[in-house]
């Protein structure tokens, strides 16, 4: 066994060594210009003779000379997601829908990374170096002695001897490479919250079995045949001789994990702007939120997957079990702590806003709101979860119980501070990915691993919808049309999570290959796929546009947003039209019967235990404590229940419509998040109304929704804008 | 002369050395903890026998304690401010004034630092140190050869020898302490953008005159008389014997620079919420954003001053020239930077606004913004300016010029996004003072120190304020009176400018006793002036509540901003009961004529300039280019006026209010900025009505107003929201 093994065969973190300085701040990696300027100061303080301070003025230079060369790159990263901007708003403004925001911004990156790599002069690095030799192992912290003084040094990572000086050569390829863990820690997080937290959509819950299934189900199915045919695809290579190093079956097995997070932020945002539908929204959008959290628990329990003694690479039942056991401790960790530490966040938005009036202070509730969804992440890291998923599950509790505690100018301040956190990052990883194909030295490009691996994906794909598909729709009384799985199948982009899976781990040759071979795949599916979209929803016969009785078509006024793509979730706005009692079966009373078929006995007891306690405890609405909870609960129930409540007992107030229908046993309520959406419309108003005057159907779209929710001949009060339907609650 | 020596007096970033490791990431020390642990089991995969797989999990196991610890204590001040903002609530809630937020922060902070200075266990550093004698110098990068695997290492910074077992003693201290960088590169600038964002003011530029004396000559004079006034009680320390370490004139004068930064937020947030007297809010405030730059510039100026020789402590012409060249041309560098950066951002935002219909996509529009603010930062600190001074810069022209051409929603958002980060940043930087009180452990308490330069600090405000008024007072029509001029000298708080810039640099003992002496400044006026202002102003019979007449009164609806202190500079609301006419020459005809007065000509020639060529280009305002330009540009002119500008040349739109009154020559306007208003307060505003119902005055405020411009018996045409009084303009 070489030495270099162990690196490879490591825990997940393990033998990340190149490239050598990384920035470690994505935002400011200033930062670290400063703090080795201020270092290399204070190293030159040490002695003042006349040569020492010819010295000090070199280290000085040097020092400055870093701190500018990272503030250039940082202004490169800045500069390109400004061009990008820009030819968004062109491409809104001429209804360009092939190429989408992230597409363009690769295209960018791309161009950058060329001039980059090409254009700029090889220029060996500021940095003196100096070898010192040492006996056992490497420390993470070293101190030096130098002439007296002691000078401390932090690890940075291995390098191997033959790139000791190659990967001095370029300045400023190194500084526009950023630490890995960057993704995880800064860029991710916003962009997984906002899915989160714009998850609240009835359509999401009421296909919540299915996305279930796809999500966990289908990406391990799609886990394992991808890791498999990649093995044939390693087996083949090896043959061929087209492999010039180790590649293990979990390799490929890791490799099948982190593609096979799918992210269709393309498709979905050509969804949103043609008005496709809705259901098959909620599908796609519902599985690539949850698949990303399966994707990056399955990827880490993968890599702990380590068969005891000598034989490491064969099958080992204890470390395959032990692997398991990690993958499920972490998720439901990971879940727990996210759904947990929404509580919190929502039993202080709620019971101080509850009883207090923090919703006069809409800076402080948004401050606040901001905070709490930031300490689940770190609450899940200092546990030793994956902060990540956690920060999922949080957004998800946060817009089912904390959102509505918020007063509306919160509401719509949260939603933009996440809107504009999302689009940013968003934006900066696709970019990034564009410059690193050519910035990035270490890429093994191997054409037999990447047909191979587009073959895979596809199988995998396949794989993994219609047969689930057909499971499902045996339990489905709405079944999912063959045009839909078909499109499900088409949309399986690869995007963010893939790439950030792909690039934390790039030390040995064959997750440099996986990382190229990601790369590219990105690439390929959000430009071909992205631009396809269009015309693969008309081919599939997909119902678009304002025939369709969705909800964003009463989101008009707010038609900015969806076109922009990054906001595909907003509430429906607020319906001054909406003083009508609905009645009669609408035409499509099979969705109707549907959504009760799918609405099973757990969702139903979930539903009554959350409508008759926890939405008395950590929000404003459902019904008060003392009617639900026993008699000897009484004094517990008086203090928990808010005093609002009893104002809104009769006609039940109902705060958000992330509701299942149920035999009529539970009060139903729809378009209660109509107060949510004064959000910022109010402002953009006058803007669209010139603009998107003309795409307005207003009209009956609400009524056939209504009608979609499957709500019969049942009695209906209507109050301002909110629309309540009392069954025989209370019981 | 001493080996220590060259570090004391080298360059302004030199020599800082400890804490030694130190978290570089303000936002995400995980960032290190992940990367350290990657690195560590980098350095582990070198051998792969038995006892290096113990050592591998030993080192897993003890990097992610450090990336656990790096969680929890960000967690702590993650949670420190989640209980101020709850706390601040509170005090919001029952009307508290005697303690602002800024105070609370520093108390909770305190706290906290207690527990983990004396509640913690003082763990030894898991971080294992190795000794490797070098011998030249220490290089900011080293190679370190261990069996044939090579290792990089980061210069961190210097230890003093005695202090290489002290300093690795408590880790959690460690963690809670952050490279001082961090405030300058991070937590300043959102707060210094604020401030430049929000001093869009007619009162501020009513003032412009004063509040640029006050905050160049007056920090100037303050600078020098304390650094003087310390170097006294620097020389009586040495007699008695008091003064264990070296301590030069520079240190004094830098001293002096840095505590002359005013940071008087706490009185400003008092004066908001009692509605007291505009222009000497304007006074104070514009002070303080100005001198905040003043200070930053003076002090790495006075660091600069490097006399050649070896006599390095006589006074040296050539090199004090050089200092006064340097402060120049840093302060006009970085005025020039942001005020320039300004312009292409607000070209973009007019030119692409203008033209085009970037405004129907706010997400866009917000994002634009703030990479733009951002990049006028970098591109500064690349250039090897200030960052901070010309992001203030740049703040004050995004204001003036970028803001008329957001959309309605984007001015909100844009408005929204800075207000949350000013808070969030503002209130970490006062709770980590608190927590340094008792965390930093370089604390150097020096009884004869602090009460000299309390003493300093006191002399050194009254020598700035009153002589400067005096000299103020000879040319200005409405004389600053005593008790404005008492007010002033009692509002020299410090704040976190002031700390900022003293935490920077604590690596020799003069330095160490600058910031426990600044510290002790920051927390005395804090909380006993922030406490002491209510009464302060009854007694000085200064102008307070609704009988005032100030912008603010109407701002009732959005009131609740004012209370929490960090807006203050609201523009004035959309006033629907505004048709009305003016008439009249009103009772303050004094202040009308003290304005005229005020614009003298140097004022009138730029806001003609800004008038006929700089708005027409930049906004969609001001007379078209081809009136104002001579006939040969005609060409030109057509190219860069908005077509907006000709529909509104008549009557001539002028988008913003912050105009300086002139003999008639221009066209006034007031309350272009009404539109603005629309920001978030529709949101707000239901909530607000019954808690602050009682507390409107909405009557006669804005008449009262008007009057005080002193516009009287000129034709006026008003225009839906919009007051517009065309004179004689087109000349």
């Amino acid at each position: 066994m070489e030495p270099g093994d162990a690196a490879r065969l490591g825990p997940g973190r393990a033998a990340r060594a190149l490239p050598p300085r990384l920035l470690l701040l994505p935002l400011l990696p200033l930062l670290l210009g400063r703090g080795l300027r201020a270092a290399a100061s204070a190293s030159t303080g040490a002695a003042a003779d006349d040569s020492s301070a010819m010295e000090e003025l070199a280290t000085e230079k040097e020092a400055e000379e870093s701190h500018r060369q990272d503030s250039v790159s940082l202004l490169t990263f800045i500069l390109l997601l400004t061009l990008t901007i820009l030819t968004i708003w062109l491409f809104k403004h001429r209804r360009v829908r092939f190429l989408h925001e992230t597409g363009l911004a690769m295209i960018y990156g791309l161009i950058v990374g060329v001039i980059l790599r090409y254009g700029t002069p090889a220029t060996s690095g500021h940095d003196k170096s100096l070898s010192c030799t040492q006996e056992d192992r490497a420390f993470s912290t070293l101190l030096v002695n130098v002439s007296g003084k002691f000078f401390e040094y932090t690890l940075k990572g291995e390098i191997s001897p033959g790139k000791i000086n190659s990967v001095e050569q370029n300045d400023m390829l190194r500084k526009v490479t950023f630490d890995p863990e960057v993704f995880f820690n800064i860029l991710l997080p916003p962009i997984i919250f906002h899915a989160g937290y714009s998850l609240k959509k009835r359509h999401f819950f009421r296909n919540l079995g299915s996305i279930l299934a796809y999500a966990f189900l289908g990406t391990a199915v799609s886990c394992f045949i991808i890791g498999n045919l990649m093995y044939g695809v390693v087996k083949l290579m090896k043959i061929v001789g087209q492999l010039s190093d180790k590649f293990y079956y979990t390799d490929c097995l890791f490799f099948g994990a982190i593609i096979s997070a799918t992210d269709p932020v393309t498709v979905l945002a050509i969804f949103n702007e043609l008005h496709a539908d809705v259901d098959l929204y909620a599908l796609l959008f519902g599985e690539s939120v949850l698949n990303d959290a399966v994707a990056i628990v399955l990827s880490s329990s993968i890599v702990a997957y380590q068969p005891a003694g000598l034989n490491t690479h064969a099958f080992d039942a204890a470390a395959f079990f032990k692997s398991v056991g990690i993958f499920l401790g972490i998720f439901s960790g990971s879940f727990t702590m996210g759904a947990v530490t929404g509580v919190p966040s929502s039993l202080t938005g709620a019971h101080v806003t509850k009883f207090t009036k923090l919703h006069c202070f809409p800076l402080l509730e948004t401050a606040l709101f901001f905070l709490m969804s930031w300490s689940t992440f770190l609450l899940a890291e200092a546990c030793g979860f994956t902060g990540v998923v956690a920060v999922l599950f949080c957004g998800i509790t946060q817009a089912h119980y904390t959102y509505n505690n918020l007063s509306v100018e919160s509401r719509s301040r949260t939603k933009q501070l996440f809107e504009v956190l999302h689009f940013l990052a968003e934006n900066f990883i696709f970019s990034y990915m564009g410059l690193a194909l050519f910035t990035f030295q270490k890429h093994v490009f191997s054409p037999v691993f990447i047909i191979g691996a587009f073959v895979a994906i596809f199988l995998g794909r396949a794989a993994h919808i219609y047969p689930l598909s057909f499971f499902l729709n045996l339990g489905r009384r709405h079944k999912i049309g063959w045009n839909f799985q078909h499109m499900m199948m088409f949309s399986g982009l690869r995007g963010a999570m893939a790439f950030a899976l792909a690039i934390r781990d790039t030390a040995s040759y064959a997750r440099q290959m996986m990382f190229t071979t990601t790369l590219l795949i990105v690439f390929f599916t959000v430009w071909v796929i992205g631009g396809g979209t269009t015309p693969m929803l008309s081919w599939l016969n997909i119902r678009v546009g304002v025939e369709e009785p969705s909800e964003e078509d009463q989101n008009e006024h707010r038609w900015q947003y969806f076109r922009v793509g990054v906001d595909p979730d907003q509430d429906p706005p607020p319906n001054n039209d909406s003083f009508q009692v609905l009645q009669g079966d609408g035409p499509d009373s099979a969705r109707g019967n549907r959504t009760k078929q799918e609405s099973a006995w757990l969702f139903r007891l979930w539903y009554s235990f959350d409508h008759n306690y926890l939405k008395p405890i950590l929000t404003h609405s459902g019904p008060p404590l003392t009617t639900t909870l026993p008699a000897w609960c009484g004094l517990l129930a008086r203090c928990l229940t808010s005093p609002q409540v009893y104002d809104n007992q009769e006609p039940l107030r109902e705060e958000d419509s992330d509701f299942i229908l149920t035999e009529g046993d539970l009060t139903l309520t729809y378009g209660g998040d109509s107060t949510v959406t004064a959000n910022g419309s109010s402002g953009s108003h006058t803007a669209s109304t010139s603009l998107e005057g003309s795409r307005r159907t207003k009209s009956s779209s609400e009524e056939v929704l209504d009608r979609a929710l499957g709500m019969g001949d049942q009695p209906v009060s209507s109050r301002g804008t909110r629309l309540v339907f009392p069954l025989e609650d209370n019981a």
